[in-house]
């Protein structure tokens, strides 16, 4: 059995925070059964991870240049919005209806390039993906051996849209412990013959199943995921890089 | 808590088969708490569909026409395996790489039009998806009232891969009696902002959180979630249809 349950009682998090210190003592205290243990998964929104790295920009900061003008007054949007849009992307896949489709310095495809002006501390304000969210990753699921003893995997996650679908649906950016794709191919079905669905995105699949446990007012960014402990793994692995299909192969840009 | 459990002792559908009537009694026979409620979400696995409803198709019965044998010659395929992709297919979006990218009878966008030569019953076969997946979704949840006096709701499924990422997830191909987006749009975020990810494809979350409830082996097609409840509605709603977006609307086509 897989569940997914939202730590309670995490108070909000600001610049500087030790983030593990603060998931660890909620899930001692309100989880049931209490503490982790090595095969968890702790799915956590990026935005707190943000918040604790401090990636925050202030839009009185921001002198937005020529391109992100001209595309500020072509898809109704704020000039020094676009212009930190721009600044955390490698490329614009798509400018239209007002939907900036980019490609994240990480590699992500995604709307904005993941900024947003949501649940942030302040008016004026926008938070960006963490710089390196594998790192961040890596980063708190160390802390979290250190102050616990256990290595549960660790995920941060962010919503995207998708192509040919609506709405959006909760991803991995970054991720720790935990090997982002199970993979099947050459293995066998029951009959014999080779598997299709043979490459699973089980990093992508936890992300999901953790954003049906939260609500979404932004109070519950963290999830504990028991029972898929089979994917859980000790070293920390390729991290959610491993997801990005590269540009060259990729169909759709 | 959501939780995710495969239902176990299903046997091995054909076609003809009372699918609800298989399910309600394995469910009522082996999960803890037995039985089924209005709460539930059933999500199944296409393919037990598609063998319930006679969805399979003989390659010896296929006379592959001349753009299943180019194409079947470009991309290193069995022509007639091509041929069913075409029937299934109201386009064809990309075809590089040995994969064919196919808009299907329905308008879902996904590899090959979702025919799928493993777990067939028998050589030389293939099976197809749902001729309508939500009208099946439908029948299935009427099916389940019927024998249980419970109404669950009822998802169908199949693995998509994405555009820029890797893997696949599991999405929803038919649904009864589930809002398939949750619609946050208005809605504003713990500081009185509007929330960024305000509309959730709910339905294709679930089915990614069922899909790391099985094996792989083909033989957990049927998962129970528990905790969606507030996903789950009386009428049987739009179903999987919603989360199409239209040609005119999609930015990647």
């Amino acid at each position: 059995m897989l569940s997914a349950i939202a730590v309670p009682d995490l108070p909000e998090v600001a610049p500087g925070d030790d983030l593990a210190a603060l998931i660890a003592a909620a899930v001692r205290e309100s989880c049931d059964p209490p503490g982790l243990t090595g095969e968890d998964v702790l799915v956590i929104a990026h935005k707190v991870v943000s918040k604790a790295e401090g990636m925050v920009r202030s839009l009185r900061e921001v002198a937005p240049g020529p391109r992100a003008i001209k595309l500020a007054r072509e898809h109704g949007k704020d000039p020094r919005h676009v212009q930190i849009v721009l600044d955390e992307s490698r490329a614009l896949v798509r400018a239209a209806r007002g939907v900036l489709i980019c490609v994240t310095r990480h590699g992500f495809v995604c709307a904005n390039a993941g900024v947003d002006a949501s649940n942030v501390p302040a008016a004026d304000t926008v938070l960006t993906l963490p710089r390196d969210p594998d790192a961040s990753a890596r980063r708190i699921r160390r802390r979290l051996r250190e102050l616990t003893g256990t290595s549960p995997a660790v995920l941060i996650t962010d919503s995207f849209g998708r192509a040919w679908r609506h709405g959006q649906v909760d991803v991995t950016i970054g991720c720790a412990g935990l090997a982002p794709l199970e993979d099947w191919r050459g293995r066998d079905d029951t009959t014999g013959r080779p598997l299709k669905a043979t490459w699973i995105a089980v990093a992508d699949e936890l992300a999901a199943a953790a954003d049906l446990a939260r609500t979404k007012d932004g109070m519950q960014p963290v999830i504990l995921i028991r029972g898929a402990g089979r994917n859980v793994v000790d070293e920390d692995g390729p991290g959610a890089a491993a997801l990005i299909r590269p540009a060259a192969e990729d169909l759709f840009r």
